[in-house]
């Protein structure tokens, strides 16, 4: 793992790094914020934060306003980027921003030429996990995770299918059902393949709908002025499963919000909070 | 006046904007953060935020994290452009980061090419604050400065010229004696000319040493892990003025904090704080 850079913040450690993945086998880079509780030893709870399509590590690292409520509740932050990047990469065939680089969707796609690097999930539930628990001082029974829309649905369906793992569970503007909308059509379509019954893996309300709980409850923050909200996010949908599958769901619509980082870092200590109290 | 963008942040409102900037001739960009206290009515007070080299309104308003303690304390919080930008705008003949766009050093340029547009003195002084008490609810009799860099001495010398104007004044790792270290000397050389008696209305230091004298008390807060401390900012110069001229001036050397938005963003609640409490 090589340190990009580091730079003191809120009384921690902001540091970006880059290693070489495995799981997608092109080079990854990651922001990890370290608060200054780490100073007096021991071990840390980490919240990983899932980021949504065309961004990078870099977009919540910079306007995320996370640093602060995690230097107060001692939170380790992993802000990883979006899709594997680079040389060989295969990307959207007209450069969209719903697919292909910046767009993972946080799958193992199993279509050509896709299928040989696009591994955000067993990248997100596996290896960025390990790896980071070797190098900062993180305890990996307290590990939480979040994510903006795509990252969202990351979050959502990683905290769901691994509740051992992932203890404690938000997002913020979440997909929330793939399956039934037009960026999960595209992006399950193109990396899992048409066979939809694959998709139900990656869609947190067919999750629910199949039996999987997350460990504890969970915190949905939208903006009822985000322009996706009606036609790619419809967290009714996921109010609609928990509610009949018994699973404890707070959805705050936020009046006025938007699906920007006015948004997320708007609610963003709340997020952070509430995973302490859970971690 | 026209609105590039408006998004809800922190209870609040953040706009972009542009207008026709009669002080420098071309279309001016700034943000403007108006906190939720005025839904109530009545005016507010205002910080103008005077950010860096290479730096437009965009950074501070994305990674500033100044939204919330504005919130807090119903500021209304500007941050302009550095520099005239558009067709027909000179720049440094070499295109370098210190001089011409992104760079105007908050003087009245008076050297060809520079002159015809670089008037950036005009702009903060007189043009800006105008404008937003136009457009938004300020009160103009509660206006503080800041700034960081050449935003900070932007601030110093303002703040020290118009102490009837700006109320508060704070900084943050600001160029505090342009006409004692090398940015300073290629700035003001560049847009003012080589006769440094001229300089002295554009130097903190020497203001101060030339009898005037800010509104009331002013804060600075200095990373001491900057890697531009000893050649390009040399606060101390600041103390030893303030000291002999009976200023009373707060430097907080931070331990461990560099020259980034890392920095910024830890003391930007402090700063925001601080000017509500004199405003």
């Amino acid at each position: 793992m090589e340190t990009l850079s580091t730079s003191k913040a809120h009384g921690g450690t902001l540091g970006v790094y880059r290693h070489a993945s495995s799981a997608t086998d092109t080079d990854m880079t990651f922001s990890v914020f370290v608060p200054p509780q780490a100073e007096e030893g021991g071990k840390l709870p980490v919240l990983f934060y899932l980021s949504g399509l065309t961004c990078t590590h870099a977009n919540v690292t910079d306007k995320g306003e996370y640093r602060r409520a995690c230097a107060e509740h001692g939170i380790i932050f992993v802000a990883p980027d979006t899709s594997p990047r680079g040389e060989g990469v295969a990307d959207d065939p007209e450069g969209a921003y719903d697919f292909g680089l910046g767009a993972g969707f946080y799958v193992n796609a199993t279509v050509s030429p896709f299928a040989a690097h696009y591994r955000m999930w067993d990248y997100i539930a596996e290896e960025l996990p390990a790896l980071v628990a070797a190098h900062f001082p993180i305890d990996p029974a307290r590990m939480g995770i979040t994510g903006h829309s795509m990252g969202g649905h990351g979050a959502l369906t990683l905290g769901l299918t691994y509740p051992d793992r992932f203890r404690s569970l938000s997002a913020f503007a979440p997909i929330v059902a793939p399956g039934q909308v037009p960026w999960g059509h595209k992006a399950l379509g193109g990396y899992l393949g048409e066979d939809r019954t694959g998709w139900r893996s990656h869609d947190a309300v067919a999750l629910i709908e199949d039996g999987h709980r997350p460990a504890g409850d969970i915190l949905v923050d939208q903006g009822d002025a985000d322009s996706f909200l009606a036609e790619q996010l419809r967290p009714q949908l996921l109010c609609e499963a928990a509610d009949r599958a018994g699973v404890d769901l707070t959805l705050r619509m936020q009046p006025g919000y938007d699906h920007s980082y006015n948004f997320i870092s708007t609610f963003m200590a709340d997020h952070i909070r509430w995973h302490a109290e859970r971690l």
